[in-house]
């Protein structure tokens, strides 16, 4: 197997849960910024044109993130990232869609149609005038996740699993463009310091094998 | 098991997948339009506030359709609807993550800012200003996946997969409220046709158990 890596949250969400499995897959690198994966013969693996992907031994290759993850949960089953059974697996898989399609989609999409703007002009469609809309969307379902999450460790309970990666890799990069988590969500914000503080946080901002050290932590 | 069931295109669509699976499961009827779905108790079983929802014996709820229907297919595998390999069901879910990032998502927001709004208003956060610019996106993007398809007879391929039901549920739906798949895009109109002709697909179209005869195909 090989990933196709770049700059980027997700690339870094996959690094990170890369980490966290302990396992080593080689990484090929990919120019983001010279929009590399938005043309053959990146978009001929990849028709989405979205970064990371993972290409199997067969040649096969598995774009989106989620996609990707929920691969290497099948193939090494520990540790659990997504569940050890189906009613856990289930679980997880509710939460995740939970925390993307009502926060992290939003965020990306209105940092993309707004500060990002100029990068993805030509990548995509933007909807600029949705930014404030988006923007006050994703603090309003923070503000609820904090409310669900209550006195739990993460956010399906008491194990981490890839939704926590998903969201802090998300909210971490979303500090840096002007939407982060407000501090007066005090559950959430001392869930983003848990997560803050694990060793693969710190490793999987690091882009390329070399320097997040696989072999590392 | 019981599913929380109702009138809408997402529990529609996972009425279509219980029909494929040939499974039974008792429904509980749900007031959507009472708003039963947004207020205790509904929502301290499901939090998320939406339908339908799946209760297990335990009394664990699974929120969120495609959670619900990869907990069916992994409780029950066949006939395979996501995939019998890792690697089928990882390109099924990065169909499904296409399908529904740049589609279906777009499509349902904007029938709930737009034509929906009257019944979303006091539901959620609408975004109106970004109809217009969601309806476009949909129609590119039923354009690319036209594309992409070719001569598959299904979105992953040469089997009918959950994400076909998705997509499927979703634009039946939208046909309803002037978002449809225009004649000019062949694959996807021929591939909507053969949906369409599934016993399934008008065994779901019948909202409750009886009505939707869950022994009848």
């Amino acid at each position: 197997m090989k990933v196709y890596n770049s700059l980027g949250p997700n690339p870094r969400m996959l690094r990170m849960f890369i980490l966290e499995k302990g396992i080593e897959i080689p990484f090929i690198e990919t120019d983001l910024m010279g929009m590399a994966n938005r043309k053959p013969p990146y978009t001929d693996k990849n028709p989405g044109g979205q970064m990371p992907a993972l290409e199997l031994d067969d040649g096969t290759v598995i774009g989106e993130t989620v996609a990707i993850c929920e691969y290497l949960e099948d193939v090494h089953p520990t540790p659990a990232l997504i569940g050890s059974t189906p009613k856990e697996k289930a679980t997880h898989r509710q939460w995740q869609r939970r925390v993307e399609l009502n926060i992290t989609e939003h965020m990306y999409n209105g940092f993309r149609y707004g500060v990002g703007a100029d990068m993805f002009r030509e990548r995509m469609r933007l909807i600029p005038e949705s930014v404030d809309g988006l923007t006050t969307l994703v603090q309003e379902k923070l503000a609820w996740l904090d409310g669900l999450m209550g006195n739990n460790d993460y956010i399906c309970g008491s194990e981490m699993r890839m939704v926590d990666l998903i969201l802090y890799c998300a909210m971490d990069f979303g500090t840096g463009v002007g939407q982060s988590i407000s501090s007066d969500l005090k559950n959430l914000t001392a869930w983003f310091s848990r997560i803050d503080s694990r060793p693969s946080a710190e490793a999987s901002k690091h882009q390329t094998t070399a320097e997040v050290g696989m072999r590392g932590i």
